[in-house]
């Protein structure tokens, strides 16, 4: 190969799409030139072929295998380019079923189907020929203030690992490869700001934001990693070798790729200054171990070949770039392909299971914050559906959906797919009248509305204010990439609309259509009910509709706290004592409401919490314990096993989620469940740097959310302090009997 | 010497007193026994001897001498026993001098004031028996949530390590122990709550936080170090050997002593849980490198006994302790003393040479923030004067004043001190009518008082009104220690005053007493000028009242950036590119005024900025730049001097205080000022770990603030990469032509 068909094998090409940016500062980079003319000596990834324009799926296939054959028949080396595509809450394709975003998966507490939709996903994306997808997002928040919340699963490392292999082994079971992004740190940004520099120390970093990665290339297999754009205590992760070889390679035994989050190989020079030019910064992200350029070979192409034969690049570093790129391509059967197959004409990339897979998690997926009783709604109840996110769309997204991500900037396409808002699903299930107005807008200071919202409230039995964000990229919207918040109120007079509502006294069932947790405790004082729902996709207005009737009886829990204010942050709940209210500060921080929390139409009770005999630092331990559904209608509890330890060498948070199961239940029912704990699980990062597990006492309890312990036992971990290795499981399983 | 010999050499006794909390979780500890009884084998220290109560000095000064005479001669060794107290903001005794907080040291740039500030408190400390103060504190400000930002200094560290080495210098001139505090990383806690989690990687650490402390111990010779209670990245700092032995002593030679700050060995037990018991916090404590036991020995006397007889503490690191200990007390001639000289019967601790030094610092440190004109007041203006700080001689005093630290527990002691209000010093010295109501109180909900003030603004040509912070500790005040906020408004209803008195159409005048900056945007909007004055000491009423009518010029400067909102913390305005505004996030975190601001009642220009020939990574730079009053006063500019590294192996702040000179100018005359930056200012810590400087592109620019270049320069830094040593200069000197 020459050098040019080596750099060609490790970029991206994107073609230039109309409309305005889908990737942070895009309009900075020049337009690449046609395909035909730029890629005469071969390609590493086709970018976004499905995703970037509303475009018919059969007729792009058609136009992609055209694309295919060309390598294959008219570069010298015939290698077809991978094609690589978003697909964080389904496939990012015009028609394609959009699912729940992840906060949501990670309410559902629900690993199975989250495989499921996994499975789903990469199902659609290998018959239009997509190989890679780039997701899931295994960022664990730190912070509610930042805008790309939405795209992560939960503030809880364990809970992000296991739904987001639990995503990986879904996706990856189709033959399409996965991408853990964003490795790492990016979450933890000072005060929530996108991209802004992360300040952590080594101990943190291993024992939080790690985790999840460590799980899903272990655990899950995964083929492609992608580097965080974040500098961590002054270094970019995308010129850190530490992090990009030493740990995931050397140490987990990473063999797939590491591709550029996209623009990230030129941001060391643009944006971080860590290099004079782009040939510095290609040579720097090449030794780090960033192996291809996304979306465009910016800096790996003519930059790089310069460097290269100026002497200050080695080839070497190129040659070790292109043999991962070509194992990857060899894996996906890509070296042998030619092409001549035909094409798909007819793609249901939103069939009945679709749907009924984008029912099941977002009908999980909701969590009853509150209820005085109001709800289940009475059969005959005349319902007033108020507020901006009640018949729109929109808000039942994500940022990085097709609708959001793409629609938005063509407002003249069709959405593609079927999205009930919860005024139509209600108006449709429910047996009462149902009257309606949106009262205010997301986003502004219009306050026009609120005398007809007060009005309809007045007349009805129930206002049903459906409130939220609208997720959109780069300040367009109230949530998602680039859309940050110093304030954790919700977006623009829909709070002053929530207070005129209640002023009228018809009791108010608020449902938040969001993609971070708002700072919502006024409004949880003074609503009858509240629900909460995280962007919960195609059948996310249905399942609201579900859980407003009784249809569903919901069952999520939160993913996240609760927070008490934009100021109070950043805040987790997996904070040491000193981390949590105490007589050390005036302030509290503890939430509005605790991580895990989450009400049901029934009620539970969790007893008999026992430790079998054998607890040790090397085997972990087992925890038994029995959940009753002691309400009258059935139902789905989530047990919550969340562990303390007692006295360590460092400091240790004050709950931890040992492990979870989502059990149902019909009423009068019990189960015993058993959770089996795994050594890597009780694991932290010593003073000497080692993850160990250290005897002495645990404190182990299960109860309603992280807050509350209904059942409990202290248990002595026995044996020396045992140092875990990648060998050790990270992921045991769970019986029920 | 027996163990328990040694041991009470390491400890310290606090008699307990009345009152509320001074010390956090000090009701938690048991009462010690009277002196007598508990200190048969000598004593390290006497605890706060002075501070804790309103007691005649001379009276103590002889309780005192009597004691010490009783160690002399009663005890076996006759050893007498150290005497430690407060003296942050001037010495913690009834009826001494206070000075302005720290924050106004920042302000007023001034360190040969600092200096001067020094040998007076020291003075005072000398004359009384005192051997130790326990200050200054170091702390980087990084969170203006914290309530101990009125104890810091300055957001800059190398303002904070300069001010701090010249309060070093100053007390140490007269034989008194300074004690840099809090050795390390508690300024840098979770969302500004006090003792909250620090989450911060090294190479921060080293860049940011340690600076000060290195300074204040090489170029300060500090005889005494307190360590944090913070716990950094899981490490409490008590417990971390790596930093209280390995960096403070083997790195950078310090060879005093190491004091726990109070109850900080018991807190490893309490509060980090790192130890299961008293003896064994003792013994990681010891082993870290805390020396001694304040404020009295809860874990070095009996618990760690018991730890030494049971063989799990080593006794030779109790002898490493002792002799430090010892070492200390033969420094400050103790081992010789007998104190058969007389105690003082005649104490001035607050003599006119100490007003006069506490009268030029506050005024020094006064910003005037904005001015439409309307200060200095017209002579025969009608002066409203306004609002919960006008009239309060607490509110010029910070948390660890005595006044506020300790009288506030005794409502019915003098206070001691001559403290005129801003409303007594402007009635003296205005020539116009001056009426006056307070409005509201600092910190409640009570508007009953709006109406008098909006009466008194309307009748008035102008209204100055005074709000501002209460200091206290433990929730008791709106700033001090543990008095946190999660948000940066003014407290209480201080803000609908103010928007009251503004919508009278009478122009306000802003004067804010606080012990923390405040996002007041909207007042800077609105208000005819402003004025910020940090807890500006005894002499502050005055100074406040000399600048709004004009017999002051204001001189200071921000020493930290004015916050946009608490939502946007944490910030620093030594943030990377990516710390800022940009593409990639719609938020703004640009404070309402950048670091280094103020404004004068003349105007100055810079201009002429030359970098020297001979700019090196090893020699560092120097740079000259003339400095001109073009207003018709006499007035003193701070001559700023940033610089930025324009491409770096690491992430480096888009602009950096590299030096800085207060200069007092006559109407129309100029001055040339050369400010040579040591390597050391320019070095930072490198991807291998070493601090260095590199060569390459330096822009240095001097304007108002941070923010403005009003003169710049490109130098190029010549040489190879520069590991900087100890033996480097951190701070050189500043020459006025």
């Amino acid at each position: 190969m020459t050098l040019d068909e080596k750099l060609a094998q490790i970029v991206g090409f994107w073609e230039k799409s109309e409309g305005e940016a889908v990737a942070p500062l895009q309009g900075e980079f020049e337009a690449p030139r046609g395909l035909d003319d730029a890629i005469q000596d071969g390609l590493g990834h086709l970018t976004r072929v499905y995703g970037t324009r509303p475009v018919d799926a059969a007729e792009r296939a058609a136009w992609l295998w055209a694309k295919q054959r060309w390598f294959v028949n008219e570069t010298r080396l015939g290698i077809p380019a991978l094609v690589h595509e978003e697909c964080l809450t389904g496939l990012s394709a015009w028609g394609a079923a959009t699912f729940p975003t992840p906060l949501a998966w990670g309410a559902s507490f629900d690993a199975d189907l989250v495989t499921r939709m996994g499975e789903l996903i990469g199902g659609s994306m290998r018959e239009l020929g997509i190989h890679q997808g780039l997701a899931p997002v295994l960022d664990v928040i730190r912070d509610p203030r930042w805008g790309r919340v939405d795209e992560c699963i939960s503030e809880d490392p364990y809970l992000v690992g296991t739904l987001g292999t639990s995503y990986v082994r879904g996706l990856q079971s189709t033959g399409v490869h996965a991408t853990l992004k964003h490795f790492v740190g990016y979450s933890a940004s000072q005060s929530g700001r996108n991209f802004a520099p992360v300040h952590i120390g080594r101990r943190e970093l291993a024992d939080v934001l790690l985790v999840p990665f460590e799980m899903g290339v272990v655990d899950g297999g995964v083929r492609s990693v992608m580097h965080s754009y974040a500098g961590i205590d002054g270094v970019p992760v995308a010129a850190d070798p530490d992090l990009l070889t030493g740990l995931l390679r050397e140490r987990w035994g990473f063999d797939g790729t590491v591709v550029a989050d996209y623009f990230g190989v030129a941001f060391l020079q643009l944006l971080h200054h860590v290099a004079a030019d782009l040939g510095e910064a290609a040579g720097q992200a090449l030794a780090a171990g960033v192996d291809i350029e996304l979306p465009t070979g910016d800096a790996y192409l003519e930059p790089l070949a310069a460097a290269v034969r100026a002497g200050t690049v080695d080839e070497a570093l190129v040659d070790r770039a292109v043999l991962r790129a070509l194992a990857q391509k060899e894996a996906l059967g890509l070296l042998d392909a030619t092409f001549e197959d035909e094409p798909p004409t007819d793609v249901d990339l939103d069939s009945p299971e679709h749907r009924e897979v984008a029912a099941l998690l977002a009908e999980r997926s909701l969590v009853l914050l509150t209820n005085d009783g109001t709800l289940p709604l009475a059969r005959d109840a005349r319902v007033a559906v108020i507020g901006p996110n009640a018949d729109r769309a929109a808000a039942l997204f994500g940022c990085y959906s097709f609708l959001n991500h793409v629609l938005a900037h063509h407002p003249d396409a069709v959405v593609g797919i079927e999205t009930p808002t919860v005024l139509e699903a209600l108006r449709r299930e429910h047996g009462g009248d149902v009257s309606s107005t949106p009262g205010c807008a997301v986003d502004d200071d219009d306050r026009s509305g609120f005398a007809a919202a007060v009005a309809v409230a007045s007349a009805a039995d129930v206002a049903v204010l459906v409130v939220g964000d609208h997720a959109a990229l780069f300040g367009r919207g109230t949530v998602g990439e680039g859309c940050d918040r110093d304030d954790l109120e919700l977006p623009g007079v829909q709070r002053q609309l929530v207070e005129a509502v209640l002023a009228t006294g018809t009791p108010v069932v608020l449902v938040m259509l969001t993609g971070r947790p708002y700072a919502v405790d006024w409004a949880l004082e003074r609503c009858a009910a509240a629900v909460q729902a995280f962007f919960p996709g195609e059948e996310g207005g249905n399942a609201v509709a579900g859980v407003l009737t009784g249809r569903v009886n919901p069952s999520g829990r939160l993913p996240v706290s609760l927070p008490r204010s934009a100021g109070a942050q950043p805040y987790t709940y997996l904070h040491p004592t000193l981390g949590g209210d105490g007589d050390v500060t005036n302030l509290s921080t503890v939430p509005t409401l605790p991580f895990g929390h989450g009400l049901s139409y029934t009620s539970f009770t969790r007893t008999d919490l026992r430790v079998a005999p054998g607890a040790t630092t090397s085997a972990g331990l087992t925890v038994t314990v029995t959940v009753t559904n002691t309400g009258d209608r059935a139902g789905a509890d989530v047990v919550q096993l969340y562990g303390k330890d007692v006295v360590a060498s460092v400091t240790r948070p004050v709950a931890q989620l040992l492990g979870y199961r989502r059990v149902e239940l019909a009423p009068g029912r019990c189960v015993e469940v058993e959770l089996a704990v795994p050594a890597a699980r009780l694991a932290f990062t010593d003073r000497t740097g080692r993850r160990v597990v250290e005897p002495g006492a645990l404190e182990v309890w299960v109860g309603p959310s992280c807050a509350q312990r209904e059942t409990q036992a202290v248990v002595d971990l026995a044996g020396p302090t045992y140092p875990v290795t990648i060998d050790d499981p990270r992921w045991t399983g769970v019986t029920v009997r």
